[in-house]
């Protein structure tokens, strides 16, 4: 299997297994006061180390959760008050809490048709007074980045506290949560070679906010319920790999990803959504005219390649790319277009496969297209 | 080391890790459509037919969570509307959102000395209207196991919800969420073998409730967020063991628990605290007058035994038990309590070397004691 899907999950690090296996294989709650406990306690401190280590910020900013969906819910959620102002574009983490806001004011910024937020939309969306904004560090379907630095700035100045979903971002390109000067951001373990179920949020010290999961008062009392141990060790680890390997892995990415991009726009009508240049270097995000991209991704893993047409999480509302759409693409690119998520662990041979066996499954989807005639496939 | 803390955490089992491995070295989001998610996929939902099994639920009414925290926060947050009962010797993950549903009428019943809820009590209670009932199935620090079946029934004929927590009951006594009426249970995998960071929230068909993670509607749309695969998968292994093997397990822990408190009740001035016979196999919840429990714990370490004075999550509040207090039982006896907890993987000899060191610890603490003098010890 040739695994092109590393934005939906990336695979276990074998180096993050193995420092989960002994916490796996001793015992011990993190709030138990003898030695099995206090060994726990030691993991989930040397892995708060790490993970605020990778995004710039204090360890007592950091929150463990149970993901990143939890991480965003909990932002979302934890800060009430006046206005919230996000993005069309965002995660569905993001965009359901926010439409469970009830008659709170809720601002969805549109983003050009490269998938970018200008701040200068938010300034001008900021004229009005706002509690709380969420804008992505980078998209998860499309791969674009934004100005985060720009983003935060413009809500300093207006006193809005800034979240940004940082799942994609964190651990493949550089991000630093004080500098940017950003208030609350949330990651994920399982994109980057960590254990799934486990996220974090980060929280800007000073910044006021409630917990969504309230119980023994764990996480400082942000965040309640048994820490997951080995998970939180496991996404330590992987946080400690991705920032000592970012220097090399964003060239070896990007590269395969601008190989395997190259070689697909070879197929004519197709097409690269998102920005040319301000992406994840993982993401190829293209389209095939003609071609549905459900049918694609069923051909490619008939031919052993794990792709994706969008989010996996909106697979159960089995509804147009919500992202796409926000960016004005016309119908038929929406509806032809593939997601091919490129990691570490892929290698040049797998992209040429790919692009190899991508021509012949488009040419056979195409045979059969009802827009055949009109493209003159 | 000798573990008597499985009531805060227990080992994960060794049959549980090799059944968590294969989905930790492969790769899938279940929500993927390809082979690799589909894979996933399918270990999720066979996952979910063990804790159901368990539970006697239908696999479609099992919500997997993030632990026993999280699914009693979704139970107590989801059903909205009228008067919420619960009791005073809950735990905290049941306290806190209760604690926190601002205007909203709480009414929290109190146990008798043996910390039995009396179903009279709820019945009484509910001749006022109310929305949702929570009460435990047993209790996490003494042990004592209510009459669910009962206050279901009493529910039931009030027309209330009825949630119960059961992550200290199931898996180590028999639960049958269909034959006693129960609308909501939650559970948790590392208290019987399982994972740390997993649970469940059973909610029966057809009952009314909102969820408490948004986002990309994975369970069904109750509980966003990609899947903790492997997790789930170990939860799923821990919950069919302690299917397969409770009928051996219930008399070998109880016998080691019974043997274990006559022992300990040898030593002058101590008390068995919860109900003498409806209480957990693993519970042993005694208080040595004249010691301070903390001192206790401390001891026990140094002598190579884990043990707690309660509740582990309540350790970030360093208050004295509520659940104690609630029994009415005298601040001698609360302060000078300790909590042994048993499972299927202790021994008797552990017991045997248990108990002979006791009684030195014990005589060692009172010699230093304030109430030497008072109890001539």
């Amino acid at each position: 299997m040739i695994y092109m899907d590393n934005a939906a999950s990336s695979p276990l690090r074998p180096e993050v297994l193995e420092t989960m296996l002994p916490y796996m294989r001793s015992v011990g709650n993190p709030s138990s006061i003898h030695r099995d406990g206090r060994s726990a306690r030691r993991g989930v401190e040397g892995a708060r180390r790490h993970v605020a280590a990778l995004l710039n910020a204090d360890p007592s900013e950091i929150l463990f959760t149970s993901g990143g969906t939890e991480a965003n819910n909990t932002a979302l959620r934890g800060v009430s008050g006046g206005r919230l102002v996000t993005t069309s574009i965002e995660h569905e983490s993001v965009l359901e809490p926010c439409r469970a806001q009830g008659a709170r004011p809720v601002t969805y910024l549109e983003p050009d048709s490269t998938g970018t937020i200008p701040p200068e939309t938010l300034d001008e969306s900021l004229s009005e007074p706002a509690a709380l904004v969420s804008i992505m560090t980078a998209n998860n379907e499309v791969g674009t980045i934004q100005d985060v630095r720009a983003l935060a700035g413009v809500c300093r100045r207006h006193g809005a506290v800034f979240h940004t979903d940082m799942v994609q971002a964190a651990g493949k390109i550089p991000v630093d949560v004080k500098s940017w000067g950003v208030d609350m951001a949330s990651v994920s373990a399982h994109k980057i070679g960590g254990p799934m179920g486990v996220g974090a949020l980060y929280v800007r010290s000073g910044t006021e906010m409630e917990p969504l999961v309230l119980g023994g008062g764990q996480e400082s009392g942000m965040r309640s319920g048994t820490e997951n141990v080995a998970g939180i060790v496991g996404f330590g680890e992987a946080c400690r790999l991705a920032r000592a390997e970012m220097s090399r892995n964003i060239p070896y990415v990007s590269s395969l990803r601008d190989q395997l991009v190259s070689r697909l726009l070879e197929i004519p009508h197709s097409g690269l959504n998102g920005h040319p240049t301000s992406r994840l270097p993982g993401n190829a995000h293209l389209a095939f005219l003609g071609v549905n991209g459900e049918d694609l991704i069923i051909k490619l893993d008939e031919n052993g390649i794990a792709a994706s047409t969008g989010s996996a999480c909106s697979v159960h509302t089995q509804k147009e790319s919500h992202v796409l759409r926000a960016m004005n693409l016309p119908a038929e690119t929406i509806s032809s277009s593939l997601r091919l998520t490129l990691g570490p662990q892929n290698t040049s041979e797998e992209v040429g496969k790919v692009a190899e066996a991508m021509p012949h499954i488009v040419s056979e989807l195409r045979a059969v297209s009802p827009l055949r005639e009109r493209y003159g496939f």
